[in-house]
């Protein structure tokens, strides 16, 4: 029997708890930009990355050979080789290489999943959109996505994100959730104008005070351009090929 | 000098933990029902309200002329004088009377917003919502409202409300989060159609499936309907007299 799946928003990495995750697909998402640098990383070819906790624990891991990325408040830390800017991911020279990682929302979010249950954790981006909603499609399972926030406090890219994936899987996974309901309507309500209104989010204008050199706003909400499934395999996330 | 006032939007009352409310102002928001029903009762001209955390607290207030009100899972607990349906706080009889009140979300809301150090406690709702914005503008505070949800969980028509004072406030209080910026769209988007869109949340559902003989909903989603501003004043709400 092909009973109806369930979808869930979860607006924030602290109301997790009060859902159960046992079985389910957990999407983790984190436009800005942790979520959108892994889908950037694994189309540039890199082999795996490694969520970690603690910039400490990070830079443990020049010693076996991986590149370490490690930003806190939106700014990358000094001596890593890399921050959490999506352009940073796209280096050529990153093929085949594995990556720790550890960011202020995104990688914490992965953690938090594993350590609640999730059968299946999967990243979420715009940039992989089309290609993950049908992945969730064909799976037997209900599926909750997981928006990182900021610090625990609800924001609009991802939000916006979790609205755009229920959007998309409407007929196949059926929203019962107000949370589902809201944020669907938030992104249709602004599906023709996603970067005018994200700049106005709060973590564009922390991007704006810390006088960054790229525009990651306009690059984190490009649509369908890296067609990757990143996927928790154990301690890792890794490509899954379809 | 006065400088231009703040105003953020909790999604949930575990949120709250993240937000500083020191020398703030919080309206707390149960639209369906408890906050709308406390309106109701003062409008009636009911002396004040003491909201308690448990049914069985509640109980002990009957030997002291109380009249008591208890829900849980939106239904009356047998045994009590009322429920929490805003019609049952219509009745003549309730003038000048003292009420103890105890509800699954609303009531424990009121009582954490206290014991994290809010400066004021207010309650709103669509019945008090011009009367209390007015009050909001003319006070030298910032603003968090905070939404008492279902469990934890985020609803739709307590955010509707919130976007609906942000949206009042705007030009007085500016919302420099993003949950305020989402919480206004919504209710922008949806101010013609507010009660065919809280027909679809789940509390809604939960009604039905209840088979409640009352429309709360419409009756919730009246405007302005309730000229009152009720506040706590030590452990007891009153109507605050403008």
């Amino acid at each position: 029997m092909n009973s109806i799946k369930n979808i869930e928003v979860v607006y924030s990495p602290a109301l997790l708890p009060f859902y159960q995750l046992n079985n389910k697909i957990v999407v983790v998402i984190d436009i800005l930009r942790a979520t959108t640098s892994i889908c950037v990383a694994f189309n540039t070819g890199v082999n795996k990355i490694l969520p970690v906790a603690s910039p400490e624990e990070c830079a443990l891991f020049k010693d076996f050979d991986f590149l370490c990325a490690a930003e806190r408040n939106a700014e990358k830390i000094p001596g890593f080789d890399m921050g959490n800017s999506p352009f940073e991911f796209q280096n050529p020279l990153l093929k085949d290489r594995n990556i720790a990682f550890t960011t202020t929302n995104g990688t914490k979010a992965i953690k938090m999943c594993k350590e609640l249950g999730a059968e299946k954790i999967v990243i979420g981006s715009f940039l992989n959109l089309a290609y993950l909603s049908n992945w969730l499609k064909n799976q037997h399972l209900d599926v909750v996505l997981l928006c990182a926030g900021w610090k625990n406090k609800v924001n609009l890219e991802d939000t916006l994100f979790a609205g755009a994936v229920v959007d998309m899987l409407e007929g196949h996974l059926i929203a019962t959730c107000d949370s589902g309901l809201m944020a669907q309507q938030l992104f249709k309500t602004n599906a023709h104008q996603l970067i005018l209104l994200v700049r106005k989010s709060s973590h564009a204008q922390r991007f704006k005070l810390l006088n960054h050199h790229t525009d990651d706003v306009a690059f984190c909400l490009q649509l369908n351009t890296t067609p990757v499934l990143p996927i928790l395999s154990g301690e890792y996330i890794i490509n899954h090929i379809q």
